[in-house]
């Protein structure tokens, strides 16, 4: 961060005369005032952090940005978040913010109203953010990551969690499988698509452009879609959903439709948000290990609030397909899946060793 | 709220006098210093929150306290008031508070980062809340009030919407009604309960004992209380949940013991959440008009914002009983309904033209 020691040393003045310029003494004379002006604006300068660093007693209050909050998975995030700070002895304030970017949160970032942001949601393009970062101000993307910033990040391993998917729909044999995506801005949504969409084609079964669509991580969206893809001349017999939100809006189609989930379409999410193990659900999803990252991003965020000049980090967890009855049929478990006497679906074997195989693969 | 020309008339000295005491100045007398901070004492005043009444420039932002950020409805409640908010040029911060009495927040207020406070989760209780009601703080109470403070107030209609529920399940032929309650000490629970179980008991079919279980508005402890409830061995033919989170849970319990919702179990719940009505669920509810409520919250606190003087006032919003297909089995709408062959159950008549009859009696 730049601080008045740099100031003072461009302007050939001592630290001191910086500080009285900043106070608006009048021992300070008229040309030397211009030049540590200018030179303050020169090296980007900003007082208000500048007193920040300098007071004794932090806020102990960390600032957690949101976009989209009634998408189940952020408030389990940020309940998770809460309570690794309040361990930590910390303060959470929110931000549901339209615009990703937080400008809000980044101002109560220099106003010194926080210690630090957790952004939850980024997406590619703010300016701000970016500058926030370059500044050194301390700054962690959880969930969401961006390669373009270089600071702390702690995100799970999408791309590994849509290959795993890929691996077990074409494993247990389906030809005609689906996706629906999440908007491209998010590196949730690219990371999966890209990993799901590579290991199919590894596989020799690339994914059609007719059975994908665009489902926004929106429940009446995905609906909207899945009804598409359902009502084709030739639909598919397994949909992969970018999230678990887009997954419920799936089996609801197909509820709407009186279609069966397992036995007419397999739907598959991702997140592993509590919802999705309702039983009206029971959706088989790929686990984020959602507790074990809000504490490492709290960790790595006081690290940093207490030391700026530490590197960037980034922390990649592991994620863990989890299967439930939205996929293999297994009777073992009668008391926890929605009760069907339909035979399975022609075609798709029911599958009922393969929960422990896609953890014994290292997802 | 006390003013520094309260602390000045109190001591006997000018306002300019307690400013410089404020001040730390020297030209105020040792005596007149020890007497104006005594007075200062005894009128309880705070300089923080007068410094804040003499800003020219607000912060344009309002805190919102929350203390149950996984149940949906409250996401869509902040969604709302988010809305309400930016369409006035405001901006929100939330805190998602373990302490219902928000003393963090409450903090903030005082320090002037918010200019006004919105409680959604209060309960009975919190002598810090209190307190700066007293003072005149901005302070709201949405969705759950609290008669004991005198402050403005935006909630619904709970008492009647508890009656609408017995009134609804009386007149449909139910006679062994269940009831799946709320935490005693929020309003929304007392209420709704005492609207069903008065307008149960003078309808000649007062709730039984053991129908009746404490559900605490958590999805898991309702699936639990549920299937106690289910495996009676004279169960209930109808549910009434104190909440939609609880409904969920009602219905997931049914679910995992192979019973049909409604044709052998009818459930309600109350709030009107979003997934109420997703096709897996589509459960029967009393709405809140969430949207209405949020703006006239917003109105009223930045009324109170501008004008401290003004009277408490309460906003009370009806409810009103919306039918979906976890009580009547409609077969108008086979698209919106679970895909289900089996016979209604006996004793219960289907009833198709209720939908409209609770409204019409201006609920």
């Amino acid at each position: 961060m730049v601080t008045s020691r740099d100031v003072a040393q461009l302007a050939g003045v001592s630290q001191m005369t910086v500080s009285r310029v900043l106070q608006g003494s009048d021992k300070v004379a008229p040309a030397t005032r211009e030049r540590v002006l200018a030179a303050m604006k020169e090296v980007g300068y900003r007082p208000h952090a500048a007193a920040r660093t300098m007071r004794t007693r932090r806020t102990s209050t960390v600032g957690v940005v949101v976009a989209d909050i009634t998408n189940p998975f952020y408030p389990q995030l940020l309940e998770a978040v809460g309570a690794a700070l309040d361990a930590a002895g910390q303060r959470m304030v929110l931000w549901n913010a339209p615009d990703p970017g937080g400008s809000s949160a980044l101002q109560a970032l220099d106003e010194g109203i926080v210690d630090g942001l957790v952004f939850t949601t980024v997406t590619e393009g703010s300016e701000q953010l970016a500058e926030a970062v370059r500044r050194g101000d301390p700054i962690l993307l959880l969930h969401r990551g961006l390669d373009s910033l270089e600071c702390d990040q702690v995100t799970t391993d999408n791309l590994n969690g849509g290959r795993a998917v890929a691996d077990y729909l074409v494993t247990t044999g389906h030809t005609r499988i689906g996706y629906l995506q999440g908007p491209e801005q998010t590196s949730t949504a690219r990371h999966r698509e890209r990993g799901f969409r590579d290991r199919l084609a590894e596989l020799g079964r690339p994914l059609a452009d007719e059975l994908t669509r665009q489902a926004g991580f929106a429940h009446d969206r995905a609906r909207s879609a899945m009804r598409e893809l359902l009502t084709q001349d030739d639909p598919p017999t397994a949909v992969f959903c970018a999230n678990d939100l887009t997954a419920l809006g799936a089996v609801d189609a197909a509820v709407s439709l009186g279609r069966r989930v397992p036995e007419d379409v397999w739907v598959i999410g991702y997140d592993d948000i509590a919802l999705a193990a309702w039983d009206s659900y029971d959706i088989t999803t790929v686990r984020q290990p959602i507790a074990d990252m809000a504490r490492a991003a709290v960790r790595l965020l006081l690290e940093r609030i207490d030391d700026r000049s530490l590197p960037p980090r980034k922390e990649l967890f592991p994620s863990e397909l989890v299967i439930r009855s939205s996929t293999a049929n297994t009777p073992a478990q009668p008391e926890n899946r929605r009760p069907t006497e339909a035979p399975v679906h022609s075609g798709i074997p029911c599958v009922r060793t393969l929960s422990s195989q896609p953890q014994d693969r290292g997802l």
